[in-house]
């Protein structure tokens, strides 16, 4: 399984650029710099295109994600395009009922609780991901040497809105169901890994040339289950993607005690979110790996001094890491002013590599 | 300040009680434990009681608030009862437009974010907390050698709801305010320390025999800012209570990297969250404090023989600290089966401490 000659990251389109470099470990020739959520409600452009669409259906619109994906590109000049849709996509596009509700989250027709749910679910086919691949194919038509990063959701936060039906705080349902029928637990973060992997080697055949794994909910777990009842799911859902050549990103919020964990199911670079400092991350980590992160998302409302000494604390923290890629430590805030996003960009691009 | 001669901790009812001698680093005759939540929603007699009264109407009503904290030690044959109240009483009681909406949590009439939204804060009175002491007399006087717990909010999560105006999942408005008003912040963490201390002083003076401060949405911080910004806050609302000779336990969810630094805030007892095995959490503490956890609340829903096993686990994993409560390591979820809480006080006490 490998790229084709044609794909940016093969073609010398997006195999030198600081993302990619920086990515391998490598020395960039300009500091890289992108947004968890930068493509989406912060964008007066993006709530324009929006209007009167349904989330799901913006997502499964090639034009339509295409453009939101670059939008942000355009706006403030950052080192990668971050592909738009959603986790849930992958259950779509399988023939699971699933709906996007605003102000809610993530809802499906029926939540998945027992083995016989599991075992009912349909199969995701290569052929319902052309959308997906279609959306990608325009978007890198457009970003030139500019990098896609293609994202998944990992098999633990997917199964979690399964299971619980909707998004809920404690996510007792999987964290019950892990151990109550360990069995059916397994079956249901397989199927998760399956889609999600096939969802991201979609994205990554047609152009992206990164992939993240997003574990939005892994930090209401302790190591233990983690490593016991979520790393194998993860790891099997990123064996759809390895080989590639493509960089892997695991990321994951209020999972300060499980970055070793998350970094061995076999990624290059681990995404490190607001709460821990990028110095104590690279240490736990062992300086194994280059880091992404973690400007405060709440510090995008502060002054601008206040702001740009944190901006400056974050860069410091990650020299010592063998390799950074700026972004947030979490998602842009809805509320977010746009121009502060554009000016941060301008502050990292101005402080040498 | 000192507790009555009459108080249930000085006139012998309480002061050998197991919980009391736990906490204190002792050797109790029994293996104590009770439940977070253990007053409210799981039980079928609570819902009875509460049918047609708003959730603060019930904390303000004296007999009704003793009546719910009575409940679950006469079912459960736990070793405390915790005081039937909730942390945004002592704004209600200072005057603040505050309710609690039923699925969503407690909404204040208009969100506290200025300065002057700070310094125009009503002040609590010991007049306004008299409710809160006859519910707590009424109680004590009921539970005999059994002790009372009181608790409070801790100032950073009840500063959350005060900025927010509602309850939220990142907290940004609050933390972005530390930063970017410094301040304010701190006025505002004060006023909540004095609130919340005063509050939690005025059970422990009517006959509560331990405090708890709950700092539930703490693991949203970083140790550094929990340190700079919230720590001393903590502090100041403990201030209104020591040397009463009650021990004081500090609790939060998500804080296994700030256990440390809420316990340098002063108090005897740590409780632990679900996510840190409590041999680790003891590690991290250096063994100097009792604590007090940490059943995962998802395996109250298990097969008893998977949550006996977690159960059996957990107070292994304590063995090493000095001292030991068990408790849930979160609170009770409203749709928990009340048999299987009673059935772990059982198979507790069953166990010779």
């Amino acid at each position: 399984m490998t790229l084709s000659s044609r794909h940016p990251l093969m073609d010398g389109r997006t195999g030198d650029s600081s993302l990619i470099t920086a990515y391998r470990g490598g020395k960039p020739s300009r500091r890289p710099v992108w947004f968890m959520r930068q493509a989406g409600r912060s964008l007066p452009e993006y709530r324009q295109l929006r209007k009167g669409v349904a989330m799901l259906d913006s997502c499964l619109d090639p034009q339509l994600a295409s453009e939101i994906t670059l939008q942000p590109v355009r706006r403030h000049d950052v080192d990668a395009g971050i592909f738009f849709s959603d986790i849930v996509i992958p259950l779509k596009l399988a023939g699971v009922g699933v709906d996007i509700v605003p102000g809610v989250g993530p809802v499906l027709d029926a939540p998945i609780r027992t083995a016989s749910d599991v075992a009912a679910l349909p199969t995701l086919t290569e052929e319902a991901l052309e959308p997906i691949r279609e959306a990608v194919r325009l978007t890198v038509d457009q970003l030139g040497k500019t990098p896609l990063v293609g994202f998944a959701g990992a098999p633990f936060t997917l199964a979690a809105y399964m299971v619980e039906g909707k998004p809920s705080r404690d996510h007792l349902g999987p964290r019950t169901m892990m151990h109550a029928d360990p069995q059916a637990w397994r079956a249901l973060t397989h199927w998760a890994a399956d889609a999600s992997g096939m969802f991201l080697r979609a994205q990554l055949e047609a152009g992206a040339s990164a992939g993240q794994l997003f574990d939005s909910w892994a930090g209401s777990l302790g190591l233990q289950d983690y490593i016991r009842y979520v790393a194998p799911a993860s790891a099997r859902a990123l064996d759809h993607v390895r080989g590639l050549g493509a960089p892997l990103v695991h990321f994951g919020t209020g999972t300060s005690e499980l970055l070793s964990a998350m970094r061995d199911v076999g990624v290059d670079v681990m995404g490190v979110d607001y709460r821990l400092p990028l110095d104590e991350a690279n240490r736990r980590l062992g300086g194994t790996v280059p880091l992404q992160g973690n400007i405060d998302p709440a510090l995008l409302s502060a002054p601008w001094e206040v702001l740009e000494a944190h901006v400056r604390a974050v860069i410091a923290a990650g020299a010592a890491a063998p390799g950074h890629v700026l972004n947030l430590g979490h998602g842009v805030p809805p509320e977010t002013d746009p121009e502060v996003l554009t000016r941060i960009v301008k502050l990292i691009h101005s402080i040498q590599p």
